[in-house]
């Protein structure tokens, strides 16, 4: 840790600094600059609180000088986090090659999402989406068809033969989840703290999406609540954070998903239909997402995008999808051939 | 409901958007423009969904004519609402006059928030602020007190005969809240539904920060969850929106505030210590949001503020609230008198 | 245009909305709904300002049907503009096929911006970027050669026999930039009208680089100024929004480049150097900007990035170039094949 | 300067660091940490450009101690810089006291702005804004009267005997504005250096606006670029910036004016109009901006808002501004009272 001092700072609140952080058990070396002090403290350090520290008369900085080995972080696990899923006997790897998730925004009722099912599928999904319990910014819109939900969702999936991923909102659901592959937290409950630590106490899947407002760090420490429960098997998501510009819904951060390839093992997925909310560009915006290092894409897929009965306007049909998987299996290729 | 069509829309796709919108049970007057033609749409018209109705071939833009009319509205109720609270005899009443909330970020221990509690009563508080359970954006920070703080909070309150706000985190900690005056949610759980489902069942005021990304319609809809459940003593507060500006944590959005006050009846309060993070600014803050209509001000303070466990600074001491008290009071006179 | 009106509007009112309507010689279609009055006007509405019409009492909103055919869109020229430029013989496109445009971000010295022209169009290169005047934040960084540096950029264009793009930041110096085949204006001056409409007087191609806080229509807009003063040859880039993540130093909005290519005939270009400011991820991002459309890309390439004068941190190498070049080749064809 | 080093780093990287750091001629004090190096450079660091240091191997990284002390900071100066007009034998001072600037957005004819300037004196403004070249994002939008535009400016200014404010877009029209007693830099044109440098040269107060995305290190920056051209007489005018929120136009970042007032000896006013875009608020608003700090508000005032050529919507009359400067008198009064 690093601590640099005011030159002229009188000898009271010099005491009182090294008072303090001598109460932490740390050793200080100290080098005088022209106008400055500069102390390095070595030993525990991980105790001392920077912002508290900074707020000492004549503090000008104080850092830590290593950020702490987290468990999502690449010292702590070199090699690439592989997820792999085989309810059916075929094996689907999250964190390998390339993995396509796709679906409706919501189950809506047991014939569509059985019909979906199939369609992506053989459209090339490896995994079926489908919003059971849905977060809607009004309560009176449709809030999914919930256990209900749950219901269609295991059996389109039994008859498919295809893992699924759907949304948990609420710790008292767990049980409810038993029968569905993957558990995704949605952008809205990503710093739901007390939803992530049970998370950490199971052993499934969990998806986690990125909060709109949330920078890199906070997004890869609320990961780090599920993992330090025990629980190592988390999907990073990118979906688009917020900006100033309104002609998608959100700004698709690409850049992160290169940046979260650098810093950490989990594997990256990118939702280009929540991110842009417009069906016309989720074709470029995924190819582009692979070509960024994502290990997969989610996207919504809707047999009849206007009879949908949430996000229609983002939504593609099967057809198109089965295109998408074509070109980002080759856009793939392309970017990572030496 | 208004809807505009293309003027060259072919006839199929004509028949198709008409056939549509006549299964909702709506009537059609149309109006041909020289390029365009357009619809308007009357009767029951709220369970037409603009974005799926805009998504079909030759429309140009449908919408709504008039937002519902929702519980936070100024429709709904053009008097401000006023939410009292008198659990000494004394009454503090948010929503009308400047309501000020002060306290630690964290309840560190029985004597800490016993000793803050009767500082910032005598500086002019009217209700304490403390957090037992603290989201935090780091699993291996201090995560509160807990059961314990909360406990320590009661007696707090009891001793300084001083109503106290603290944050709820989990719908299973509710009963733990009993004996707490104001349930905040923070900003992390602002879209946290099932919580906000479930503190519509009760009757506690609920102090609802604003996430960093909410628009002011988000979070007046998240109000709407917990109002429509029955609980309508809501208070809004605003604590600074994600922006590029990096100097302050957050950026103070005042115009929200004179917004929400024409949209809502409902409270509305700032928190300027946790939207900029910096104690030095947080009294011209202060004054400004309470200039700018803010019904009041919720302020962290700390007897000691090198050695609060988080957040330390962005503190302030009590004789510094004693002084935005008093200041507070008079900039309400002077932008209130004609 | 449509325009709705309150259905309780005074007759006062009203008559007076319809009086300034007619002073402006368009004519009217009324349609009474529940609530409202919708009226359509046709005719010349292009000089009906929405925002004063928004502005009458009783009036709910006001919106042009179709935005104006600007020499941007689509409309008006359905085919993809392709800037042409030969000066040595051998012909460069923008706007077909892929162009890449790279080298230092300032002209430091004849020796290394004739060195790095070679290397840079030995690695695939076909335009050579280099600053002479540089916009710096701070009046005491290195403002770049000015004069000088344009004289080394005119030597190392005509030995390496590859064209030039440098920044033009002062309406006095068009004549010095002569010799060079393609002005860039930086996006600090996007919105510097005065500079735009004097690059609209003359011929040369124009490379316009997006504002970070500019919404999609206004670099359109920007476009439109130069366009409509005569010069069609102009080359939109994106490097970059703000936002609140600052691991990157700015956000690379790549749906914006899907969406331009909707809605525009003009070359897209993308900048990952400036937008990112991370030589590590300038590789990944520009396969990303040409899976998404992008018609090229603008990269920052130094001999020996340590040494550069600014942005040293954003560099790479004419190596690094070359593999990004042979990449970026092939995931265009991955992602344009049917 | 303090430069932290990995432990690990190999001679040759070390070796090499120290050779480019000697090469500008300052010293080096070293100290070990448990798994770092930390050195301390010091004399004239200024040179050493951090970025580059940053990107050598075995760099963790690289700061310089202190900002250089520039013009605009306190330590320039640290009394409170006031900018005194007096064309007519009364005295206006901007920095003292509270500083009204109002008019209309553009002048739009001779009887329009002469109008509006008695009508703005009168309610108790002190210098009259006006446009007469107008930025206008679309090149088809009303320009600005232009030349003519500040002939009527002058006229207006000689009859109601009150100094005036315009927008200055081009370097090449410094001496049409003669008598124009402030020149306006607009928010598009902050980091115009080209003008900014022009403006250092001559001797008259410039107002200069916040870019959208700038920074407040931006900001000062831009200020730097006139005063060390040698005109100190810059005032700094905070106008909203950019941010996911739609329901104003901008953000206005009222922390940020509380912040420079720390920072720099410099006036900060505040234009509550261009930020918010709505009139409904101008006054909270404006209200919020004196209790924050600032030394003014410039607010746009149209006698007939709905007839106002641009920028209606945000326009209050000459009557509402007379309220506003009463209660932001009193407001100054209540804020600053110890």
């Amino acid at each position: 840790m690093v601590v640099t001092l005011n030159g002229n700072i009188d000898e009271k609140s010099f005491q009182k600094i090294i008072k303090w952080i001598e109460s932490h058990n740390v050793k200080i070396k100290t080098v005088e600059s022209d106008r400055h002090t500069v102390m390095v403290l070595t030993g525990d350090t991980a105790l001392i609180d920077e912002t508290v520290l900074s707020s000492f008369d004549g503090v000008l900085n104080a850092f830590h000088l290593s950020e702490n080995c987290t468990a999502t972080s690449r010292e702590y696990s070199p090699c690439d986090t592989e997820i792999e899923l085989s309810p059916f006997g075929e094996k689907v790897t999250v964190g390998k090659g390339l993995c396509i998730i796709a679906g409706p925004c919501s189950v809506e009722s047991e014939e569509q999402i059985s019909e979906i099912a199939k369609k992506v599928k053989a459209a090339g999904a490896s995994v079926l989406r489908g919003g059971a319990f849905k977060p809607r910014t009004s309560p009176y819109s449709f809030q999914g068809l919930r256990e209900e939900g749950i219901k269609y969702l295991e059996r389109a999936r039994a008859e498919a033969k295809i893992p699924v991923v759907s949304e948990i909102m609420d710790i008292r659901h767990i049980e409810l989840f038993e029968n569905i592959d993957i558990l995704q937290v949605g952008a809205r409950n990503m710093q739901n703290y007390e939803l992530l630590k049970e998370l950490g106490k199971i052993r499934k899947p969990i998806l986690l999406k990125r909060a709109p407002s949330a920078s890199i760090d906070e997004f890869l420490m609320s990961a780090e609540y599920i993992m330090c429960g025990g629980n190592e098997n988390v999907i990073l998501c990118e979906r688009g954070i917020c900006s100033f510009e309104k002609e998608t819904r959100n700004t698709l951060d690409l850049a992160a998903v290169a940046l979260l390839k650098m810093r950490t093992h989990l594997p990256v997925i990118v939702d280009p239909s929540h991110a842009t909310g417009i069906a016309g560009i989720v074709e470029p915006m995924s190819l582009a997402a692979v070509a960024a290092g994502a290990d997969g894409v989610m996207i919504e897929v809707h047999s009849r995008p206007q009879d949908a009965l949430c996000d229609g306007k983002q939504s593609i049909t099967p057809h198109t999808l089965e295109k998408i998987v074509k070109k980002a299996s080759n856009v793939k290729k392309a970017s990572e051939c030496q």
